[in-house]
């Protein structure tokens, strides 16, 4: 009993694994999108979106699964309800990564990053890759030191959405509203992305925290 | 064993009623703070945020004692698992509340909101506010029907925020990127909200259909 309740939970844990890294995919393809203007990477992530939801749906009707079959209780339980709740995280990145593809697409054959800020939204796509790498890496060995170093990274990723501020709100700001508009979505988007990604890794040190104390 | 589950399934529902109510008020004196800057009830809504995440841990909490201990399956267990969603949505749509507020209060005594928008928000408002009216009642009476019209509402908030667009693009738009910014955000946020509302509906349809098809 206990025997399959732990392998059904290692194949969904490898399933969150590999919805993670189709986001990480998505993210990367996204922010070359906007910073390239390449419409077919564009296509490709929003073409992508569907099958991360499938994971998330598969990853969630599993853990039910494991529920209603195995009653698991205790920490058990919070693992399997704190992977649910991960999945939820990992699907909504995905759609992070698909709103920043959205914009890259719509100002298509333009850039939507005017060259002043090129630079912080490379930063934000790098900070970006490097949260969802650790994220995987805490999902896959539930390292706990590494889920701190994503609290850091995310307040770089703050940081970084402040200095979009500072130059969109520059007397030197020449490209309009609209461009300013675009920044600020897209701004909000990475943060968010960021935000999620400590989501996950907060929820994976539940289930760390809950294995050891069990 | 089943009327325990179910009493305790009830008291959960009322606190997810109680969850829900206090999100309809943090949004409705947001909403009030910035069309009037009105700091005081600004502070009300940041002071306010904590006890909806707090019902929102008390729920999940809850839900997971369920299972633990009443091991439901089925049509039982897709109820319980819904609920866990339903909590978070809700506790997203405080936050976003919490961000509206937060605008009102950093612009104070200025208006966050110039005069050519002010009719849209004040729009942006009523239907925020009819909303989560809607969500208590699906909620709280299960009305599929309520749900549908939940959907037909976050089409005319997404009409509400194409509005605001055309109204910071326009070559009229005299109050600049700061204002032009914040009202871009400040839409995203009750977009965000009505799509909340909408996730919030369809779990309820979601146990209302599996109740009926058991």
């Amino acid at each position: 009993m206990r025997d399959i309740y732990h392998d059904e939970l290692d194949a969904i844990g490898s399933l969150v694994i590999c919805m993670a890294k189709s986001v990480a995919v998505a993210m990367e393809r996204a922010t070359a999108a906007l910073l390239d203007a390449n419409l077919q990477l564009a296509e490709q992530v929003l073409g992508g979106d569907a099958s991360v939801d499938a994971l998330r749906n598969e990853i969630e009707e599993r853990c039910f699964q494991i529920i209603a079959t195995q009653s698991p209780v205790a920490t058990d339980l919070r693992v399997v309800i704190s992977t649910i709740h991960l999945a939820a995280d990992l699907e909504r990145m995905g759609d992070l990564a698909h709103h920043v593809a959205k914009i890259a697409r719509l100002r298509f054959p333009e850039h939507a990053v005017p060259g002043e800020v090129r630079a912080v939204f490379e930063q934000m796509g790098e900070v970006a890759h490097s949260l969802i790498t650790k994220v995987i890496e805490v999902v896959d060995g539930r390292d706990v030191e590494l889920a701190q170093a994503i609290e850091v990274e995310d307040d770089s990723m703050d940081a970084l959405r402040r200095k979009l501020f500072t130059i969109v709100l520059s007397d030197r700001w020449a490209h309009g509203t609209e461009a300013a508009i675009d920044v600020t979505l897209l701004g909000r988007y990475y943060e968010r992305y960021a935000d999620h990604a400590v989501a996950v890794a907060r929820h994976t040190t539940f289930i760390v925290t809950g294995e050891r104390a069990a």
